[in-house]
This record gives C-alpha cells, structure tokens and sequence, in this order.
C-alpha cells in the first residue's frame, strides 16, 4: 500500500479545521518551544496562574482564617473531586482530591485488603510505575505480611493478567496506561477478571484522567487513584485524587485516619468517627495553594468534549509515528507504540543514544523526557499541541541526527531528575 | 501589690522601642484588622505571594519540566527542611518538608514502633490536637494490633506524664504546647523519661516551631513533625515537616515507601530500595507550590532572632492577660494562660457565649477563633503583632461586652470551620 507522505500544510490543514484549536491560547507555553511532556508536567493554563494571584492576594492575604468558610476552601477537595469524576466516567460524591498518588494507592490498597480479610495476595505488574510496587512493599511492611504477597504480572510472559489472578487475590492494582510503553490495559475485561475471582480492583489513572474518555462507574471499578499534574495540568507536585465507588464507600476503614476525614473535624472529640462516603478518605489540611490551581485547571479541561479530545490525541500520535517512519528511517529509532485502540495520549521511541538526543531536543526546544534506559517519550496533550507541532519536532529531530548535534559531551551529563 | 494600670501609650513606647517592628511591612495584613490567629493560619509574607509569581510565570510556564532540575525544584523538600531545622534546633539533614502533619506523624510513629518490637504502648494526651491520637488509631488498625495500645494520659489525672511510661511502652507521642491552653510541656525531662524507660519520643511542633526557641537536639529527641502553616506562615495548608535524628535515620523502614524516598527514584527500579537519611521519608511528588511558598516564608522568618522572638511573644501575652483583667474583669471571662515560662504563643480564654463573643469580635475586625465547647483563642505571632494592637483588640472586645453586640442571631449561627 502506498500512502502520500505527509506535509507540513497537511497538518497545518487539520489546525485549521480542529475544533480543540481555541483552547491554546489558554495556555501559557514559550515561544518557540514544542512541548511534549504534558505527560510529566502539564502546561500553565493562564486561568489557574490568575486564580492563584486572587486566592493569595484576597483570599489569605485578606481574607486570612476567615476565607475557610468565606471561600470554602473546606469544600475544596470534594469540589475538585466532583469536576475530575465527570472526566474519568464517576458519579458526584464518588472522587476526592488529597494528597499525593502514592499516599493515596497506599490508603485504598490498604482499605481493600481490609475489604477481603481471608486473602493475601496484591496482583500489579511488574512493568507498573515503580512509586505503585513499592507502595505495596511498604504496605506489606507495616501489616507484617511478606513481600511474596505480591504478585508481579508480567505482560512480555503473559499477554492475560487472568493467568496471574486466583482465589487468594484480594485486590488487583494496575495503572490503566503504562508510562513507558503507553499501552493501554483494557478496564472493562481485567476488572471483570478481578471481580469473578472475587477479588477487588484498583486503577491508578495517573496517565489517563484528562488524556482520553475513562469510565470507572461503567466498567463497574471499585478503586482508582491518579495525578492531578499531568494531563490535569494542576501544576508541579499538584494533589493527587483518588475515588471509591459509591457502594463500599461507608464499609472503608481508613489507615490514615487524619482530622479531615472525620465526621465531626471541629468538634475535636479525642476518638476518630469516620466521616460518611468518600471525605472519610481525607488526612491532614489540604494545601490550599496546590488545590486550587488544579480546580482552575479542571474548569479548563472540562469545557472540551472528552471524545474530541481522544480524536485528537490519536491524530497527534498517528502523525508522530508516520512522520517519524517517513523523515526518520534508518536513524536508529523503534517506536513502541502500540495501535490506536490501546495507545495511550504518547509515543515512545527507543534509541541507543536515547539520552543525549533526548537532551539535544530539549536543548533545541523540542521538550519531551528519556526513561530508562534507552527510552525517549513524547506526550501529546490535545488542548494545547498543535498538529504542526509534530512536524516541527520531527523535522528537528531529524537535523539532530543527521548533524549528529546530540554528540556532544554536554548532551550526555545527567542531571537529577531525568 | 499595686501594679500602675496599662495604657495605649506604654504599649506604642514598647512598639517604638521593638527590635522586630521593622517585619511587620514584610507582611500583607488587610488594613484596621487586628489578626490574632496566626496560630492558625500565618498571614502572608510579601516575599512568599512574589516567590509564587515567579514560580508559576517563570519556572512552570517557561521552564516547564525543566524547572525539576534548572530551578532544583527536585532539592526543595530538603532544602526547606534545612531551614527549619535552624528554627527547631536540629542539624542540617535532618528536617524534610512533606505531606501534611498527619501523615507524617503516621510514618514516624510506624517507623518508631517497627523500632522497638517487643513494645505495644503508644503513651499521648488526652488532650493532644485530635488528629494526633486519630492518626495512632488508623496505624494500629493496619497493624492489626487492638486500641488499648493506646494509654492516653490525662494532665488533669496526673500531672507528670511519667506515671503513663513504663516498659511496654514503645513511643511518647505529646505536642510540645497544646492547642487550646497553650501549656508547653518541659521537652528535654519528658524525652528523658521516655529514654529512661526504653521508649521512643516523638513531639508534635505544630504550636512551636516559629513561635519560640525549641531545641530538639539538645533535648535528645527521636522524632518531631510540625505544621508549615502556622507560626511559619507558609500559606493555608502549607506542606508539614518531618524530623528524624540523624543517628536513627538509616535504622528507620518507610511505611509510605514512594518513589520519592527511593534512593535512585529516576532509575525506576521495580523494587524498593530506602534512600539514605532524612530522604526515605518523603513518599510522592512534593507539591511545589505551596512548598515554596513555605521556603520563601522561612527566609523571613530566619532574619529573626528567636530569643527576640520569645521575648516579645510573652510581652504581648502578658499585656493581653493583664489588660483582660484591667478592662474586662466582671465580664465573664476566664483565662487558660499558664505561667509565662509555660505559656505558647497564645492566649485562651474561656466563656459562657464564648462562640458569639468571638464571631462578633471577628465582624469587628479582632480576628481569633473558637474552640468547643467554650474557648476564645488568641494567637500572637511576634514578627506582625504590635503591642498596641493588644490593646486595641482588648477595647474593641470590652466594647462589645458592654453593649452586648455579640447577642445577634447572625452571631449564633454556625460555619462549617469553627
């Protein structure tokens, strides 16, 4: 099959016609730079920065003590909550923002094996995002139970999670979107799985909620936890969410049993009383600051249609992965990439010098990040990505390697995070 | 003794003459309004509400991703949580700023406990801050191990707390002041008897830290978490601090073992492996944020001096004692204050209509805040509080006792935060 190769006014043509195109201009990105790493940080939403003027100038810096009840940040977390549950197909009351996604898995992997006291076994993959085993691990730690409760799914042996699931699983924990590869899992067929074999089912949506349709109620999820600096764009190190679903809600006994999640915080009784449905899921006091920027970001994201959103995420990373096969064969890259249906809002490619070239992009203004060890990851975030973005990136990847710009000994230095 | 009345004008000369009026202009405080609850909330330092313009402008909207390495946003927790070692009499490396207050005392008194196995006993107050014993409570329930692991002492019972400790007892978990008398507890002769008898000592900071001296490593002890909030005025719901002493760091076994306490957290290692020191104990991505909003607040409070700290913070207390009782005897007031040696930052004062008393004094601009069931408590945060505003505050609440402004209906009725 011969198909026209692609063209930068091809692309430029399907700007034109995007209905997702108007939302750039709520973004703050810098001139000049291609940002492909909404999947690590999403970018600046201009509402969530004007936001966070008001609530320090007004809301602390006047309003002081008062503002808890004045602008209820009280209700925040449930008020977040309830915006990110319309994205990830989850009733009012079913999702709550707090904390951090790893101190989140821990609080409901935690009340799930409570759930199912005569089983013992927490079934997650080994390929997880590693913050997801060794929350397990310190799970297991404080619980006195051995590591060999848990058991690593590994995907390369057994393309079915059903082999690894069995009638001493209590709870099956995975992330919906693998961070490295991008695939996706289906939700629907593993937590049925789960669910036959009598055991309960976590997602961790950290690379989902906010980059494509996800539908916990319909798929009949009973955990899910994910990040609200991602596709979110709450904003470096933003609260995380997680969410119960509404039947086992008032059955959860929650181990971080802090004042905000009990049924009177104000009364200061010396004993704790789990609050009723999912607030009982709350720890210490929220950080205002941090919450408030994501519920700023949310009210962005949740004007865009969520189908349309997928539509475009698809476009962006057919693109990429032609273009790249188009302008790039023979320069060393494999791509990952699964098919659409199971491909995640990303694209990895792997490359001998994935590290340099990945910094000698960034250094050209093509921001995307490396995973070890030979991983080079580009996100598509559809509301702020352009599908001229893409040629752009490719076409600069290309002078990279043809020029073998990335060769260079500052291109190899490590930095901290990387 | 005949003691010669206090007068608006004594207390301007102790303003004239206060080595740490020159801070007040460094804080936002909304004009005629009398802000007594930075116990409870800290007002905002200008640098704090600049810092988070840069922050969001230039460090997440241009820099993006590339602010974890470029601006270290990576080093902050520890960063922080060296500045507030200096407030807190620790050393370097042994403070880092994570999660909330709740988590973290869930970690350390997990860490504790999993140090000393062959104990059950968790010794605290009756009467610590609720959240405290609520959060030993959810710990012993993911440990399977029963309540009556918990001895609560009561002050009222027994005055010295070593009564509570004997050889069971694994940890003595007490906040160094507690949050409505104010009483401080004798740090250094309760983490003695705690050491005489085998047990760990963890105390809470949330009322000390940037309130007064407080001197951990002289006083031998084990483990503190604070509050980012208050006295430290880092912005409503500021990240909270963990101490560890740095002999029992590597000894200590994470419960929430996250990615961020790994000791190689990018090489995303499938098993967890502690990083050494004060790290392990932080869990997920920190929330950048309000994190550095907290950072750019310690700075100002580091160009105090703490002893000057102290000094006036019991200048303004004893003026608020002593005008209470100059102006406002006869008027149904009862103060809580212990003897100044013993004394916090605040002040409490008990009354029959202590809730409506306190909600009218806040519509006239005296802002503290109301503990059940019958307490009016006035915090004094010495780097914004001038000696006159104490006696402004004590007029404007003689005021209204006097012409029973507190006796509205709108006065009565309840907020959710109280």
């Amino acid at each position: 099959m011969t198909t026209k190769p692609l063209t930068r006014d091809i692309l430029a043509g399907r700007d034109a016609g995007d209905p997702l195109a108007r939302f750039g201009e709520r973004f703050e990105l810098p001139e000049g730079v291609i940002y492909l790493d909404g999947n690590s940080l999403g970018a600046l939403p201009r509402a969530a920065g004007e936001r966070l003027q008001t609530l320090v100038a007004d809301e602390w810096g006047h309003g002081l003590i008062r503002s808890w009840n004045l602008h209820d940040w009280i209700g925040l977390p449930q008020r977040a909550g309830d915006k990110i549950a319309r994205l990830i197909g989850a009733g009012p009351g079913e999702v709550v923002v707090a904390d951090s996604t790893s101190v989140n898995l821990f609080k409901l992997l935690a009340s799930a094996l409570a759930l199912r006291p005569g089983r013992s076994i927490i079934v997650t993959e080994a390929d997880n995002f590693p913050t997801d085993g060794y929350i397990i691990e310190g799970l297991l730690g404080v619980m006195g139970r051995p590591l060999d409760c848990i058991r690593y799914w590994d995907l390369a042996e057994a393309q079915d999670v059903i082999t690894a699931i069995d009638d001493d699983t209590a709870v099956v924990a995975l992330t919906h979107v693998n961070y490295k590869s991008g695939l996706i899992h289906d939700m629907e067929a593993i937590t049925n799985a789960a669910h036959e074999a009598g055991a309960l089912m976590l997602w961790d949506l950290c690379h989902s909620a906010g980059a494509m349709p996800v539908e916990l109620n319909a798929c009949g999820v009973d955990f899910a936890v994910g990040c609200g600096y991602k596709y979110l764009n709450g904003g470096p190190g933003a609260p995380a969410f997680l969410y119960v679903a509404e039947h086992l809600q008032n059955d959860i006994t929650p181990p971080l049993s802090g004042w905000m999640g009990h049924s009177a915080p104000f009364a200061f009784d010396r004993d704790y009383s789990p609050a009723s449905g999912i607030t009982r899921n709350l720890c210490g006091t929220p950080p205002v600051l941090s919450m408030v920027c994501l519920d700023a970001a949310l009210d962005v994201m949740l004007e865009a249609d969520m189908d349309e959103l997928r539509r475009k995420s698809l476009a962006l990373s057919d693109a990429f992965i032609d273009l790249v096969e188009q302008e790039c064969a023979d320069l060393g890259f494999e791509s990952l990439a699964p098919p659409s249906a199971q491909r995640g809002s990303q694209v990895s490619l792997t490359h001998q010098h994935a590290y340099p070239v990945m910094q000698a992009l960034i250094a050209h203004r093509v921001i995307g990040d490396f995973r070890t060890p030979n991983i080079m990851r580009f996100g598509f975030a559809p509301l702020y990505i352009r599908h001229v973005d893409i040629w752009d990136a490719v076409a600069i990847l290309k002078e990279i390697m043809q020029t073998r710009a990335w060769d260079k000994p500052k291109y190899h230095k490590r930095g901290k995070v990387t």
